[in-house]
C-alpha cells in the first residue's frame, strides 16, 4: 500500500471521484480541493472509511486560496506526491456574441487555475525532487472547433502550460503529464443507446492516469491521449 | 492600388511598422492602435504622406477601449478589410518564482487582447462577409520551453483563438491566419555577428502576411511558419 | 522577367499545369517531367510559345530514370532553380483486402520518389547554394483516415521527408517547403452544386507556390495548408 | 494469469526481450518473430522455462514470409491477442549522398513491414473484433532531423499506418496505439555517466505497453510518448 498524498483541484463527481477512489483503495491520502465543497461531503465521507481524507474549499483561480488550501494539505497530509488539475469550464457561442468577462472567466477557471496548482505544487515537490503533475486536457486542447475559440484558449494554454513544465520540472524530477480526453465521460446525463462503452469510464481514465504516476522516470510520458473506441476522431 | 482599410493592433517598431509601410505603399488606409501613441507619431507622420492613417491610444486587454478604437477607426476610415493582432508579452522565470499577476498580465496583453480584436473585427466583417484576420505567433506558440510557460500559454491560446476562428469565420467569408514567427526578428538591438540574413527582416514578414490577404477564397492558409534560412528547428 | 529554371516532377492537368503556366508567364524555363509525356503534349505546345519547354518521361520512382531526366533539363535549360514534387497516388480499402504490391507501388509513386527529386535537386542547387524544392501533401499528410492507411503512410513519409530536408538544406541555401492541400482541386470532373469556390482553384495553388519561391531568405516558410474557405476542417 | 497469445515482430534484443520477458511472466504464450533467430535462441530458451514460446524467421518486409510466420504462430499457440511491430533501421547521410536502395531498404524494413504486420494480425484480430497491435515509434517519428530523411520517411510513414489503423480498427474492437521512444533505450553499448535514469528502460517501456493493452475500450490511447527524466525534447 502507498503512504502517499494526492491532492484533487477541481473535484466532483465523474472522473474525480473515480480517481479519489482508486487513490483511496491504494492507500493515497487525500486532498480534495473545489469551489463548493458542500458537493464534496458524500464523497469525502465514503473515503474517510478508507484512507484519511480533507475537503478543502477554494477558487482555484484565486492565488491566494489556492495557495491556502495547498498550505493546509501539506499541514494535514503532507507534502503532495500527486497532483491532479481538473478543472475546466466549456464556453460556446459565436465571436461575435461571447461575453468578454465570461471568456476571461473561463481561462481563469480552466488555465489559469492551472497554472496556481501548478505554482502552488511543484514550490511543494521541488525540495525533494520528485512527485507526478498531471492536467486533464480534452479534444479542444489540440483542435479549437467553431463557436468554442475560448474554450480551446484555455485548453490549449492548459496544454501549454504542461508541456512547459515537463520541460522544465523533468529534470528536477517532477513527472508533468497531459492527458486529451477526447470524448464524452460517462455519466448519469449520457444517452444510454449506441455502441457499448462509447463513453469513456472515468474509472478506466482513473486507471490510466495511476499508471502515468508509476511510470519509472527513465520512460515518462509527457501526453497521452484517451478515446473510446468507437470514437470518430 | 487598394482601397482598403488595415488595422494594426499592437503597432510599434519592428514588425508592424514594416507591415503598415508595405500597406500604406499598397494604398490602404490605415489605423495603429497602441498603448502608447507617443511612440508611432513618428511612424504615423510618414505613413501620412502616402495614405489616410489614424494613431489610436488603447489598452488591447480592455473591452471597451478595443471596441472605442475599433469605432473610432471605422468612423474615420470606413470598416476594416485587413486587422492584424501584433501584441506580445514574454515572461520568464522559474515556476516556482513567478508571479501570479505578471502571469495574468502576460495572457490578458498576449491572447485576451486577441480575442478581444477578433471580436471588435469579426462584427465589422461579418455583414460584408469578408476580411482577414492575421495573428502573429511565435515559436512558443507550438514548442513550450522551460522557464517560459506563461508566455507558451499565452501563445498556445491565441493559436487556438486562430485555429477555432478559422473553422467559424471561414465559411463566413473571413480569412483567418496565424503565422508561426520561428526566430528572431531583425532590430538594431540584434547582433550583427554570424551569418547573414539570420534574423527575420520585419519586411519579409510583411510580404507573407500580404500575401495572405491576397490569397483567393479557394486556397486559403490557416497556418504559415516563418523563420530564416539558418534557423535551428 | 525572370530567367530562372523550374522542374516540375508529376506534370499533368491540374496544378501542375496552372503552375507551369504561371511559371512561363514570369519567364521561367521550364522541363516537365512525366510517366507518359503523351498527356502533355498539348500543355508544352502551349508554353513553348511563351518560353523554353522539355517535356521528358521518366518513372518518377526509378533512381536512373529520374537523374536522366533531371540530367537532361540541366543540359537543355540549366541547373533548377525551382522544383515542385507533384506525383500522389491514392489507395484506398480496408486493410486486410489491400493488395501488398500496390501498397508499396503507392508508395514508390507518392513518397520515394519524392526522394528520388529531392536528391537530384539539391545535387544541382548545392553548388550554387541556392534554390527552391517544394512538396506538395494533402489532408493525409496530416491526417490518416481509415480504410486509407497506405496513402497516410506515403503522404506521413513526404512530409517526413520534406521536414528533414528543411533543416539540412535551409543553412546550406535551398528552400524547402511543403504545401497541405486541404481539399479537392478544382477540376472538370468536380460536382458544381454547392458553394462558389468550394474547390481549390489551381491557379491559387500555383500563386501560394509562386510566393513560397519568392520569400526573402530570413523568413523562409517550411509549411503552410492551402484550403477552400467553406471546407470544413 | 493471461492465456493470451503474443507476437513481436522485431524481436532481438532490448526492448522486445523485455516485453517478451513481461508477458511470459504475465502468462502470455508467445511468438518471437525476427530476420535471424539464431540470436533468438537464448531469450526463447529462457522463456520456455515458463511459457510456451515459438521463434519464428522471416524477413518482416516481405508479405509471403510474414504471413506463414503468423499462420504458423496461429497454429502453434492460436490467435493472437497481442502484436508489436518493433523494427526499426536506421539510416544517416547527406542527401546528395544516399544510396537509394539503401533508403528504399530502411523503409521496407521500417515501415513497409509494418503494415505486413499490420495486415497479418488485423486478419487474424478482425474476426474476433478483439486484440491489441502496438508501433514502436521515436523522435524522428514527429521530427524529421537533418541527414536523416530516409529514417523519419520510415518514422512518420508508420505513424500515419497506426493513425489509420487507429480510425479504422477502433470501431472494430482492435485497440491499435503508436508509442514514441523519444531517446535511447538502456543497452550494455550506452555510456554510464551522466545523471542516472538518462536511458529509457526497456523494462519500464515493457510496463507501459502492458498498460496500454490492458486500456478498458472505453478510454484508449492511440498515442504516447515515453522519454527519460531528463531528455531534453
Amino acid at each position: 500500500m502507498s503512504t502517499e498524498v494526492a491532492v484533487i483541484v477541481g473535484a466532483g463527481p465523474g472522473l474525480s471521484a473515480s480517481f479519489a477512489r482508486l487513490l483511496a483503495r491504494e492507500g493515497f491520502r487525500l486532498a480534495l480541493i473545489a469551489r463548493d465543497t458542500g458537493k464534496l461531503e458524500g464523497l469525502a465521507a465514503e473515503l474517510a472509511t478508507r484512507t484519511q481524507v480533507v475537503a478543502l474549499a477554494a477558487d482555484a483561480s484565486d492565488p491566494a486560496q489556492i495557495e491556502a488550501a495547498f498550505a493546509r494539505a501539506e499541514t494535514d497530509l503532507g507534502p503532495p506526491d500527486l497532483v491532479l488539475f481538473n478543472v475546466s469550464r466549456r464556453l460556446r457561442g459565436p465571436i461575435e456574441d461571447l461575453d468578454p468577462q465570461a471568456v476571461m472567466a473561463a481561462y481563469q477557471a480552466g488555465a489559469f487555475a492551472g497554472f496556481l496548482t501548478a505554482q502552488a505544487a511543484s514550490r511543494r515537490m521541488l525540495p525533494r525532487g520528485a512527485g507526478t503533475l498531471l492536467f486533464t486536457g480534452a479534444t479542444a486542447s489540440v483542435k479549437a472547433m467553431p463557436q468554442s475559440a475560448p474554450f480551446a484558449m484555455a485548453k490549449f494554454a492548459l496544454r501549454g502550460l504542461a508541456q512547459g513544465l515537463a520541460r522544465e520540472l523533468g529534470p528536477r524530477g517532477i513527472h508533468v503529464a497531459h492527458a486529451i480526453i477526447d470524448g464524452g465521460i460517462a455519466a448519469p446525463s449520457r444517452p444510454t443507446d449506441g455502441p457499448p462503452d462509447r463513453w469513456l469510464d472515468p474509472d478506466a481514465i482513473a486507471a490510466s492516469y495511476l499508471a502515468l504516476h508509476r511510470q519509472h522516470r527513465s520512460a515518462w510520458s509527457a501526453e497521452i491521449d484517451l478515446r473510446p473506441w468507437v470514437e470518430t476522431f
